[in-house]
């Protein structure tokens, strides 16, 4: 088998099928659907099925699958974050706007100061070979504040909460507070390679970006849109959209942006009451969620090796981090939501909600690691961090806000479920 | 931009729009709109924007992104495989099994027989460089005996023909007949490296594994399906039969046989009408024909120059290549139509429908090129014919069996040309 085309149609196979297993196990415990693809992922990594049968684990998806599997996993993120965008409803935004930026970046900033602090304990035995105390700083301090728009997302969709407000503001804090995020993230490796010219030009670009999606192509659609018969608008409309989504994630990737926030603004632009949007949502949806996301899965699962977590030596310092990101970012969220005006319980569940770190971690610390900014030790204690407070989110939400969530999740959680 | 999912975005993006552009002019030729997305793959690889702008070219899709571009199309057919499979309907062919045999074998021998005697003529100056006659001759013989499976089943959806029962003549035919082809091409593969063990192998195994598909996967199916609720089957079972279809197509790629048969089988043996395969087909089929198939599009035209083709010393030996395999491929199978009872129509509508060669022609032309079985400038003809044919089947449809067509044409080309 020289194709890589057998490793990824078994790795894909097994993902699906284990993940769905586990995720009616898991359904026990109160956990979504999607936290049974993520366990499926690292079980049949080096975690469990890599330490029991080696030989077999590296026959499965050898080096060279990986980066094919790697491109299926980014371009399901792509378009899941395109249907994300699609299903956006800004309007429930409206009024909100100064809240929801104050929220993203306390979530930020607070746990940013926090990973710098934790950079100077940890600098002198974790830090990668590359790497000074600023950069090394620097970068602790984005891998701390991130949250995991796309795993948020389907937490969301999940247990029902998309189309409330609070899952509206939970999307649009973390898109925010992501854009952000990315951004200090090319200073940091900016700063790591002395490049800080490269990093301002992806925050003056990355703004521009936004701007046009917002100012000039949100109009032209809805013009479009009106011009248009209603009913034939999908018909003439869905390749040109799927394209368009395509194009905005090529552009944000060039930008320095990660290219899931492109096809996420790209599908916020799209009216979400339009037949568009609705055609486009059914369209991609499930096969997204069913085909290409375990890809991305097994990707996760793949460079997540729990055991060196649990060694002696390293498990106290993955319990620092964890408590650490935890408290920083869910505290600091809950604060700055108190002090806009929200609800004690609306307030805790969005700390909760934020404090979902998942993939997009994944992707900024493996940049660390490829950059040699952090040691492959402290790769991993950071990706257990992202796993707990990912595995965490739902039962601490059922814990601080049990009513939210329940009163919203019956009418649509079938919809999402089967998919 | 040294991941590949910049290149892969743009290529996808550019073949998807102008795939549509071009599918919308050529609309008015007759040509269905798949032929579109096939005419938009040649324009952007060498045969014009490799020319015009070679510096654009190399960059819009350079070595490495070609690889990652290849496994998207190879799902892509993996999965549009499954979708055809599941569509087909068998008891459309009741009591015409023999009929079928009779067609995909004449389809088969006739110009195998032909391809034997083009290599004697053209092994001086066209065989690759590590072949002798014999194995030269074998791979010249399946080289002009394949039918593009997947193509034909994509202009047997856009004209409406799928569901007639000419249509399930046509596919089932191609599909029987190209079991037997990758076998002999096994056989030739074989010869050209003096391994006839394995050939057999592949033999045997593929017959076992439609035997088992058939006898033992396709009752247990049924019977599972009729104990389930029918409404509650969809969402339990899609996970699983996705997963089945890439476990099948995964083991047709490990015997040795192409992937897609795999899948097809896997189609094949869910009940026609089950709710099962309604869910499944409206879940891949659109997905799959907007996102996947332009990547196999983008792949085809990339390994196309068809400025090659066209050297003086060269376009004579094009013409010859072309006439031999159409009128042996469509002369064989017309007559063995009339033979086993079939109007004079319908023969000529399935000889001309048979000579479709499309992808699989081009799969199978790559793997010679590959193992230096045919000459790079041979491989360029080569394509020509299967793109020759495979442009030339709806106009000579249209010419030999008007009626055929457009009276089952209008009630499903609507579903499938939205896509």
């Amino acid at each position: 088998m020289d194709s890589p085309l057998p490793h990824v149609l078994l790795t894909l196979a097994a993902v699906i099928l284990l993940g769905r297993l586990l995720g009616r196990l898991l359904a026990g415990a109160g956990q979504p659907p999607v936290i049974g693809d993520v366990v499926a992922g690292v079980l049949l990594g080096p975690s469990l099925l890599g330490r029991l049968a080696p030989g077999f684990s590296s026959w499965l998806l050898p080096a060279d699958a990986v980066s094919h599997l790697e491109l299926l996993a980014h371009l399901g993120i792509v378009l899941y974050m395109f249907v994300v965008g699609l299903d956006l409803r800004m309007d429930a935004l409206r009024g909100r706007t100064r809240s929801v930026l104050a929220i993203s970046h306390a979530g930020i900033v607070v746990p940013f100061a926090a990973g710098v602090a934790l950079a100077a304990a940890l600098f002198p035995r974790y830090a990668g070979s590359a790497v000074d105390l600023p950069g090394f700083a620097m970068f602790m301090g984005v891998a701390m504040s991130i949250t995991a728009f796309p795993i948020l997302a389907r937490i969301l969709a999940d247990t029902g909460l998309s189309h409330t407000r609070l899952g509206a503001m939970a999307l649009t804090s973390a898109a925010a507070g992501d854009v952000t995020a990315w951004c200090l993230l090319a200073l940091a490796v900016g700063t790591a390679h002395a490049s800080i010219d490269a990093a301002l030009w992806t925050i003056v670009l990355a703004a521009a970006f936004v701007l046009v999606m917002l100012v000039v192509v949100r109009p032209l659609i809805r013009r479009l849109l009106a011009r248009l018969d209603d009913a034939a608008a999908p018909q003439s409309g869905v390749a040109a959209a799927v394209a368009g989504a395509l194009l905005a994630a090529l552009a944000t990737e060039a930008i320095g942006v990660h290219a899931a926030f492109g096809a996420f603004l790209a599908g916020a632009v799209v009216p979400v009451n339009s037949r568009l949007a609705a055609t486009l949502r059914n369209l991609l949806e499930p096969p997204v969620s069913l085909l290409l996301l375990p890809a991305f899965f097994a990707l996760v699962g793949l460079r997540t090796d729990l055991v060196v977590a649990a060694a002696p030596g390293h498990a106290g310092v993955a319990v620092v981090i964890i408590v650490l990101a935890t408290v920083s970012k869910a505290g600091a969220t809950y604060a700055a939501a108190r002090m806009t005006g929200l609800g004690t319980r609306e307030a805790a569940a969005l700390g909760v909600l934020m404090n979902t770190r998942g993939l997009m971690e994944i992707v900024v610390l493996e940049l660390g690691l490829s950059l040699g900014v952090i040691s492959p030790t402290l790769f991993t204690l950071m990706v257990v961090m992202a796993m707990v407070t990912t595995l965490g989110t739902v039962p601490l939400l059922r814990l601080v806000a049990p009513a939210l969530q329940s009163s919203s999740a019956r009418s649509t959680v079938e919809g999402t479920t089967s998919s």
